[in-house]
């Protein structure tokens, strides 16, 4: 059964945490995607609240700082009505040497309704789902290296959005896939939602030949990875990477696989380029292709504030 | 008179602020309690919100950093339907070289409606409520080692929850009482509501002597301290106390006293295990204890939100 | 036309940013202050809330850090029924190299419907309401030593709540000129509003001669700067100030330009005394004037509030 094998779902199969794509059915996902477009027009209102989260209580557990993400989320989550919690966990109880499940469970006997999780150690938001209190739900905003699930999917819901279906699609996902909790998001939801080419594109050390066992076709080619893809998602380059011995330095990465013009001309006429921001310019991405007709980038951000209310409020109407 | 004598209370009597349980009749801490027990159940309800504070800015001043306390006043304060402005004085104005008076009458000049002070010297929430504006409420979360009111009240309002009625109950307080707030605010609340016997359990160092003045047995052995006791406050041992002169180390401490189930069987079979968080586990409390059938540590954390709602709403209601 | 020459006016003259002052019409000044009285009272109510703003997003982005400011902004804005997110962006996108450009797109694109900037660069809100979506409006909430209109606008309000009307009075500025931008604000927004004497009144350093193209009169004697003023609008000094070749001491400072009891004698006798706060007691203003009969220091933090509604309800009102 579904329930025992993933602890995001309920008896019912429906969704109560949202912790990675991984093992999520394609028909939640497709849930959250048609949720996300009825808050876009939202969005778009003069008075941009709905009352669906009123009285409920959601807290921002940030455990690594993430000020954009969490400016997402909240957003998200006053645009619902909710009483929102920004805590900065680095700098508060855990400090005084207080165990994550003990700070999770006095948040939760404060009648939390929702934990938002940023963690810097994969597993941290599943091991937070697994104790707190059953009227809590938990959306994982990353951890470590594992995952991403929101930006998966207002990917998911821009894809959607400019080419219609998924299952004709060849998708090209560019740069430190190794390290990239959004890559595997991606990577998981894309394979659920029926593309049928996946292509995981940058150098060895960041692109290793065993992604093979995710369904993704690797190539350490730029030109031919990028070649006839209608989505080209353009991943960040940390900086860490470029200092070490995995990078020789962004101007050579750049040379190899930053996305120009020039290599774009090599997709699809009519593909769109992606990235989870904040851009580096002239490291992974050429300004005139991130500023230019090709991008959706600014759109991704739109859409992601509709996606994470959807996530949000159907979460607040599923029982554990 | 009393409003002479006392500077939390106006002309009639009423609770105008609440800045120690020392000196506040019986009847106001009973009024308290139960305005507590009426909010309990609307932080169980789906809608948490009431609209007593609606309009009213609640402004947060934190002189010392203290996320747990600020995020359980803002809680209760969104819950209340106020507007709450969380206030890091330690980085703003008093870098500025501002006074403390001068920082003050400026907030009040924007008609802030109430102030949760938390300072680390003793007196603080006096001298603000003495200068203050006389529209605006002033309720201390914690000053210096001198009192931590609303952690004083949340204490009394667990002890009557399970024990009923307080004139025929044995509290132990165990630990570092000299240094304690919460010790010094728990044996006001406990005297004042009628507790026939409030024992002080401790070494020497944490423990004084002097402390019969309060009303108070004082015990430096932890089995006898806590033998035949209803109630076993146990309070968090601050790491500072660990490396000095004061102690030996922590595991020299927990030895002598830190409550196991052992020593927890000296208590009467249905005694209750609190603390007010958070719990250093191996330290003064072993988890088998902070996790057993005895603990009502997290149920203290929920009553926690309920009393600071109804202090805020108390206060609210009364005018200087 | 105006609307070419000045970023702040629509096609139709109407305010969509607030940038400064100066180059603002006398008419567009005056409906300001006339909208601040109608909230003056709002402050006093005690439901402070009116739903003008309700559903918007307000996004605080303070590139330099200002607890005061961006407390009166917050304030504002929730007193309107605003949602607003506080953004702390030194510590954030910032420090992940993205350039402020981006950060403005792609808070645009999360359906942001005002911008408060804070920055240490003059023009930086120029640049900002230059670059941001057409329906993002910008408030400048202090840029470098240019500009910082609010305060202008509420000293403005301040000078006419007390004074009636501007035609006929004298109004001295006191201090730091050279470096404030209070002081800039302050002098575009009394001439507008048609004083016909304004004095910067300091030290070389502080006041250097070129001033009088700004049609004001240098006085680097303080007790000739002082006299027959209607208004002393004194500057807070900046420790940094002090400490360099520009002046001597605070203690010589003070001997030369505090305003003391004896120096406002030379004032007309029912003059009032203005400071933008935080206050230097001792340096640049005495304590007795600061706390006396013609300090009107805590009326102006009052008013701005009111001032600051004043400026974001106009501007949502009007479309670029």
């Amino acid at each position: 059964m579904l329930a025992r094998r993933n602890p995001q779902l309920n008896a019912h199969g429906e969704l109560i945490h949202l912790l990675s794509i991984e093992g999520l059915p394609r028909a939640i996902l497709t849930q959250i995607l048609d949720t996300a477009g009825t808050f876009l027009s939202v969005n778009d209102r003069d008075v941009k609240k709905v009352p669906l989260l009123r009285g409920k209580s959601v807290f921002n557990l940030f455990f690594e700082n993430s000020t954009r993400t969490r400016t997402t989320f909240e957003i998200a989550a006053k645009r619902l009505s909710a009483d929102v919690i920004n805590l900065d966990i680095a700098k508060s109880s855990a400090s005084k040497g207080e165990s994550l499940l003990d700070t999770i469970a006095n948040l939760s006997a404060m009648h939390a309704d929702m934990f938002v999780v940023r963690h810097s150690e994969s597993g941290a938001p599943y091991l937070i789902a697994k104790h707190c209190a059953p009227h809590v739900h938990v959306v994982n905003a990353g951890d470590g290296r594992h995952a991403h699930p929101t930006q998966g999917l207002l990917d998911m819901y821009t894809i959607r959005h400019y080419k219609k279906s998924f299952n004709e699609l060849t998708v090209a996902i560019v740069g430190d896939i190794v390290h990239s909790r959004v890559a595997r998001s991606d990577i998981h939801a894309l394979t659920t939602l029926g593309v049928p080419e996946i292509r995981a594109v940058g150098p060895k050390t960041l692109v290793p030949g065993d992604l093979r066992d995710m369904d993704v076709r690797v190539c350490h080619d730029m030109k031919e990875g990028v070649k006839g893809a209608d989505v080209v998602i353009m991943l960040r380059l940390q900086n860490e990477r470029m200092s070490g011995a995995m990078l020789p330095s962004a101007g050579e990465y750049f040379k190899s696989y930053g996305l120009t013009e020039e290599v774009l001309a090599r997709a699809k006429p009519d593909a769109i380029v992606m990235h989870p921001g904040p851009i580096n310019r002239g490291v992974e991405i050429d300004s005139r292709v991130a500023d230019g007709a090709h991008s959706v980038i600014l759109p991704q951000v739109t859409f992601g504030i509709a996606v994470r209310m959807a996530v949000m409020s159907i979460l607040a109407g599923n029982d554990a």
